[in-house]
């Protein structure tokens, strides 16, 4: 995500604390009071600009929603929609994708997405890809039974090493596009690097995978 | 494959029966008998007129091969590859993949291809596909420890739902290209389907999976 120097972002970031959890260690084991709604939780990694997160918090009202995102500069615009729409059931959390121990209680989440995740295809930084193994377990440790990763990109080395790096973590593959925008899959909602590399034509990979 | 009629195929493959094995049962637990070799033996599943297990044959003289077909009227070309070349690692069953098990005992084979199956797009058709649950059964009867599965084809449908059969069936998926001609993947062999589909711009996907 193109990042430009937001000096005032993470300030705007403290001033909505309704949104924004600041202490997300505080809320382990006990999301659900953060939310109006005791209902699912759905967690996005990466979530960017916030354009995936915000659109199925809107369509999908009975399912609670958190957006983890790395860079402030680009979750304040994530911000920005959660309080236009002035949505109650997502909340975004400025932190990094390896504490996630830190903040939800095993079973607590019970589903990931990684969406248009950074590919780092050479193969030295195979570990940094958020379908590495070290991350698999991670996700594992907050997820339930049967905890599903949805997962999309137009990165087909990505795509690739994700596939085989699930197989080998022992998940199942319960669905599989390999052409999304060309597929009688329903209700999907675009990301920013989705509409982005669609509209020059790229070609979109999608999986959905569980833990068993 | 494009079956013309025939009616002189059966009498040319009973003609070759050094290449042509007309009683596979005889050979079941003892195929290292009918090659010069003994060596690995890999077998293609739908070989068609084989222009893909006679180039495998010529480029792996270490490997013994075995292409079934049931067609007879496309194995003949098969058959007349193999005279032409006086290939002494390949042999050809005009025999359906049903029967595998009664051919061959269980560890006898340590490879099975499968290349361009028909696609069977229907779902009600799912069970005709050669990667459907019940063939991972079949070839994992005649398989090894470990054996593998080789499979390209240019449909996306069938890529696509043969992976989630393989992860389904608990199959380890080791290798993946969702655009064949496209990657650095070195030696490959293709076939006739490949050669047509791939000129008129078709994108090839290949994966390798492995039983455990
Ligand atoms: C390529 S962008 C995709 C953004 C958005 N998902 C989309 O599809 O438009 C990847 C995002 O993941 C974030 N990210 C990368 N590693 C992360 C981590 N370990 N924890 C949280 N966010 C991370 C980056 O800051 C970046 O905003
Ligand atoms: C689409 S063609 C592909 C031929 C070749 N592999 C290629 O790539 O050019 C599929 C072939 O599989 C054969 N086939 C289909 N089901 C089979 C079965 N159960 N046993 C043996 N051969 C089969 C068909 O007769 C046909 O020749």
């Amino acid at each position: 995500m193109r990042q430009r120097n937001k000096p005032w972002a993470k300030d705007k970031l403290a001033e909505y604390p309704q949104y924004v959890i600041s202490e997300p260690e505080k809320y382990k084991g006990k999301w659900k009071e953060a939310f109006d709604k005791d209902q699912p939780l759905h967690i996005e990694i990466g979530t960017g600009k916030g354009r995936f997160i915000t659109g199925m918090a809107k369509a999908n009202p009975e399912t609670n929603y958190i957006g983890i995102e790395l860079a402030d500069s680009v979750i304040v615009t994530a911000l920005d929609r959660i309080i236009e729409d002035e949505l109650p059931n997502v909340k975004l959390l400025n932190v990094n994708a390896n504490d996630l121990r830190d903040y939800f209680e095993k079973g607590e989440v019970n589903r990931v997405y990684l969406n248009f995740s950074d590919p780092w295809p050479k193969k030295r930084h195979a570990k940094r890809r958020l379908t590495y193994r070290s991350f698999l377990e991670i996700y594992e440790n907050i997820l339930g039974d049967k905890g599903e990763i949805h997962f999309k990109t137009d990165n087909q080395g990505l795509f690739e090493s994700s596939l085989m790096s699930f197989s080998e973590y022992g998940m199942l593959l319960t669905f599989v596009s390999l052409d999304l925008h060309n597929s009688d899959y329903e209700g999907n909602i675009m990301t920013e690097y989705e509409e982005k590399f669609s509209s020059r034509g790229s070609r979109i990979f999608r999986c959905e995978v569980q833990y068993r």
